[in-house]
């Protein structure tokens, strides 16, 4: 905050003008200014008049990029927080203690807003976690740090048979999955719109589409503007489709969780392979419902990496990178306790529940899904940098608002350098953090 | 061929002129005249001078798509007759009838080269066999029909898990797959060059790169000029990589018979999936070795539809349609013996070992394939044809030669009436079908 020589406040400059970047808009990285109005925190035109040559900040961005900031749809917690944290209930002033302190970290690897989410619980939980985990956007206040859009309920409305990691009483205490079941476990006011722009403290639920119950809630929800994702399915290719028919309109972490693809029955891999404009077989075609976007963890670990050049190449407009971390992400390697009520073992990026070889989530941040995504398909950095902005956003239904450079857009920004690695891979670097039109993060600063 | 008056015979004209066509050319089709010249029955240049005038038969295309000679590199047999027919041993007469009945008829399907395609078999089938499979094109002679590029061994150097339909008792009878065991089983003489381009009797090998010897044999045989694919195979991603380093250059009915994509374990997918400018794990990568062909059966009986679209996506320019198709092919539905020892059900396009759901072959033909990858893939006509034109002939090395129309090339060449269906869809139908530049089909003449 600048001050008077007398110590007197003033107010920051009206505007600030990032200049010498290259500035990404849609696939393209453009040499352009970008221009933040401080007082709305948005994206705005270049300003005219004489203010807008006294009251201006200029910042030099030396030829980095600036990208929209990033958004993670599946998160679990991080640096030693998680979302599905019991503390929720016993100890809620830790438990806030706990998310303010995640948002604040989570903004050094670029991602300005997200879905905090739950592992499958039991109604208690949720009831008690989720008013922590509504969309805090707002409140358009820098110092709240990383965003929350609003919750992401990942379970636990499972096939028995793709549990995962997640705690199996949660799982195995329910077989339906009605719309009443669903308030009654989530809570329905946590389900109900509770903010001017119509969203709840629930913005997407992952569930298997193929049990009693399943396409009701799809079609429920989801009318109700709530992301309804397929996932933890074992879902066939029909049935999936009739997911998407019902309201679905994205996928939890391709290939992890649910049936391998086989050639006959291509399960889940039918939806992000069909199209809109080709017919396969008129009974179970997605026609005009089109192709649902899908997560994908690009840690090297819950996927090879030609698996996710494959669902890349298939679809690379519906791919969105998420870290699926959980809250060992940004901690030493180790064994420890987690919400599960199991143990996990840490090492470098591979998490496994103890004594099994059951990946337990990931440790990865969101720009090394990034390296890996341009290192492993070939994109450019602009269309790697669409699987964390414009694409999740798009999804969101926050065009215009989040994942975007346009003007009127939230001022949410990275400045990433760029650099090649030996053999002349991009490796992109996440330098300094804007939100809400303030630096909130920046290295060296 | 025409006659003067008086009843003496009188030489053809000396060209060719095709107009009013549109001709396939790479990924395009182009507006514009196309030569043969009937003495060398290839494709030539616009001749000049006065001869040029006179001494020309114009065909006129009406519209129609002119394109290159369909290749079909694993084919079993069709119309009622298999290549690996046991009366190769008993009665060679019959079979050599077989084989040029077949020939004729492969011409109604476009298909003016082809590998026959031999299933497992033991030494004395394949001592018969092969002999009368060999390159026929050192003849030129349109009255031969569909001309043989050589043939193709499929087995019996499988997984003993990735029998498929073929013969179990050939395929269990060797464990190993050295160069010295392959020579005796196929005879050395079949596959030695016995041709004056250095090919011989045997184009082609699909064997499993993961058994002992198999990589010997890939270097051994694929230096000599043989294709050695990878098929019939429980090869893990790793093991595939060494089967392309030692020199594999393409993949035998991608999906059918080898393992499922696993995404932590890729497989043969891994193969198609990578790219010789990215880098996954520098242990198993295929670096410079490339990304390897592979034959694709589009009945959407062996494949659905969605996994066709998979593959074409990871590497269009990789797919070889193939028809994979066996003597039933062009034959009524019923139940017929088969050379595997087995009964065969044939029902519509579905062969079935009977009271099994093991497929046995398929009995499509390759301009239904084509129009299966139009309506399922929504490429470009020219795209399409590029599967079974210039891809197989660039695979086979004989780009200029087949699979294209430059001038220079042999005048195989086949006509195409362009049709939409109700949905909007492209659906190509064979007209009329040239061989060594003679007209050796034709609908309606």
């Amino acid at each position: 905050m600048p001050h008077s020589e007398a110590g007197v406040k003033t107010p920051p400059p009206r505007w600030t003008r990032f200049s010498n970047g290259r500035i990404v808009r849609g696939k393209e990285l453009i040499a352009q200014d970008l221009w933040i109005d401080t007082q709305s925190g948005r994206i705005c035109e270049p300003p005219t008049g004489q203010d807008s040559h006294d009251d201006v900040d200029v910042v030099d961005l030396e030829g980095k990029i600036m990208a929209p900031g990033f958004i993670d749809i599946q998160i679990n917690g991080a640096f030693g927080f998680d979302f599905s944290d019991s503390s929720c209930i016993s100890a809620p002033k830790k438990f806030q203690k706990g998310l303010h302190d995640l948002n604040q970290r989570l903004l050094e690897t670029g991602t300005t807003s997200y879905l905090p989410t739950m592992t499958s619980q039991f109604a208690k939980t949720y009831h008690h976690a989720l008013p922590f985990l509504g969309p805090t956007g707002i409140h358009r206040d820098p110092s709240r740090g990383a965003e929350s859009l609003g919750a992401h309920c990942e379970g636990p409305f499972f096939a028995h048979t793709q549990k995962g990691c997640h705690k199996p009483e949660a799982i195995l205490a329910y077989s339906t999955s009605e719309p009443e079941l669903l308030k009654e476990v989530y809570g329905e006011q946590n389900l109900a719109a509770s903010q001017g722009d119509g969203t709840g403290n629930v913005r997407m639920i992952t569930l298997a589409p193929e049990r009693a119950g399943a396409l009701d809630s799809i079609k429920t929800f989801s009318e109700q503007g709530i992301i309804m994702s397929i996932g933890h399915t074992a879902a066939t290719y029909a049935e999936a489709v009739k997911g998407v028919q019902a309201g679905s309109r994205t996928v939890t972490h391709l290939y992890n969780a649910m049936n391998q693809l086989h050639h006959r029955e291509p399960g889940i891999f039918g939806l992000i392979a069909s199209s809109k404009d080709r017919v396969f077989d008129e009974r179970t075609d997605l026609a005009d419902d089109g192709r649902p976007y899908f997560g994908i963890i690009a840690d090297g670990i819950h996927l090879h990496p030609s698996s996710l050049r494959l669902a890349y190449n298939a679809h690379p407009e519906g791919l969105i990178l998420i870290t699926d971390a959980v809250m060992f992400m940004g901690m030493e390697d180790g064994t420890y306790e987690w919400t599960n009520g199991q143990r996990t073992v840490k090492k470098g990026l591979t998490l496994q529940l103890e004594e099994t070889n059951t990946l337990a989530g990931s440790a990865i941040d969101l720009p090394s899904c990034i390296n890996n995504l341009i290192r492993w398909t070939g994109c450019s950095v602009p269309e790697a940098l669409q699987a964390v902005t414009s694409t999740p956003a798009a999804l969101l239904g926050l065009d215009g608002i989040k994942g975007g450079t346009e003007p009127g857009a939230d001022a949410d920004l990275v400045i990433l350098t760029e650099e090649k690695d030996a053999r002349g891979f991009t490796s992109l670097d996440v330098s300094e953090v804007w939100k809400f039109g303030k630096c909130v993060y920046g290295r060296g600063r």
